[in-house]
């Protein structure tokens, strides 16, 4: 016996899912990073998103796994610049968009970290979820570093685990700056310093 | 005609005044990291400070000077360290009083200053207050490098300037890494790092 959806709906393509599936993290990033997790309510996410909770909550069981979903979703974007380009080159990224913006963005990609940040330090169970996520872009800039020490470029009287570390703790810096909505001033001086700081001399 | 304070009731003294302004820093310091602007009550900073809101603001007009009191307090301890034992210091002091923790102080120091960083986020007012504070840990920052560079221990390629954005901008890692509870790992010998990427090689 054929079910509802074969007389002559069309099924939904797995594009149109994925689509749909992006355009839901879209907003949810927005919301989350503007009104914070506690304050991004239901309303709250149906507006930013402009679905109603029916269909967001199709696709994700409930707001924490939404929230999992935009940090998961914008990590995996990080490993993969930080793979092919390294560390640094986010860091530069973050920063040239953060200098041609009219306004820090804080409803955005940096918005949506230090609400993780936030989370990590008020939500045991969450920042148990989020290790292993963590972990990823770690083990990413690690093995970037190892390549470029093989290529003789990196610096060797350092070990590699520091040198990811030297890196994440720019970076996070650099998240907590531009976050906050300070100018940039020199930060593209000092980021040709801290790469200057891990390379051969 | 005598003042009924003069009938034999002592005056207060100023130690005793700045004794008993201390101990309402305190409580508020640990009300306002714990709970956040916001969420730091009067009811809850009577609780955490322990005198009623009468005795509170009587020494301060309201919430918002309160906070600011705490922070200004907050900033002028780190501009007297980094004066004396620079910038490298007070992340060293910083570092090593998280890692003998327990658990990450974030209803003290830390939270105090992820909690003006949320703030200048949110609140342009804030913002605008601030920024004279900020500055003079900044200026602190650039005066100690400035003597160090005429003792001949600084490098002398890179401007004054950004050495000091450089070690700002690893403070602010440093206070975005511990503040989350993310543990110490490597941090020690990442300082040394970024003390050498400073000093004339």
């Amino acid at each position: 016996m054929y079910g509802l959806h074969n007389l002559g709906v069309p099924r939904v393509s797995q594009d149109q899912l994925d689509a749909r599936r992006k355009e839901i993290l879209t907003g949810a990033r927005t919301c989350f990073a503007r009104h914070g997790y506690e304050g991004a309510t239901v309303r709250r996410l149906e507006e930013e998103i402009g679905l109603s909770r029916g269909a967001i909550f199709h696709h994700f069981r409930d707001k924490d796994s939404l929230f999992l979903a935009v940090a998961e979703d914008d990590a995996a974007t990080m490993v993969a610049t930080v793979a092919q380009h390294g560390l640094v080159q986010v860091m530069r990224d973050l920063l040239s968009s953060a200098a041609g913006a009219a306004e820090p963005d804080v409803t955005g990609w940096l918005g949506s970290q230090l609400e993780v940040s936030r989370r990590l330090r008020t939500d045991p169970e969450f920042a148990t979820r989020w290790a292993a996520r963590s972990e990823a872009v770690a083990a990413a800039t690690r093995e970037r570093l190892q390549r470029q020490l093989e290529a003789g470029v990196l610096r060797a009287d350092v070990p590699i685990g520091v040198l990811a570390q030297f890196l994440e703790l720019a970076y996070d810096g650099l998240v907590l700056h531009l976050a906050t909505g300070r100018p940039p001033q020199d930060l593209e001086a000092v980021l040709n310093l801290v790469e200057a700081a891990v390379r051969r001399t």
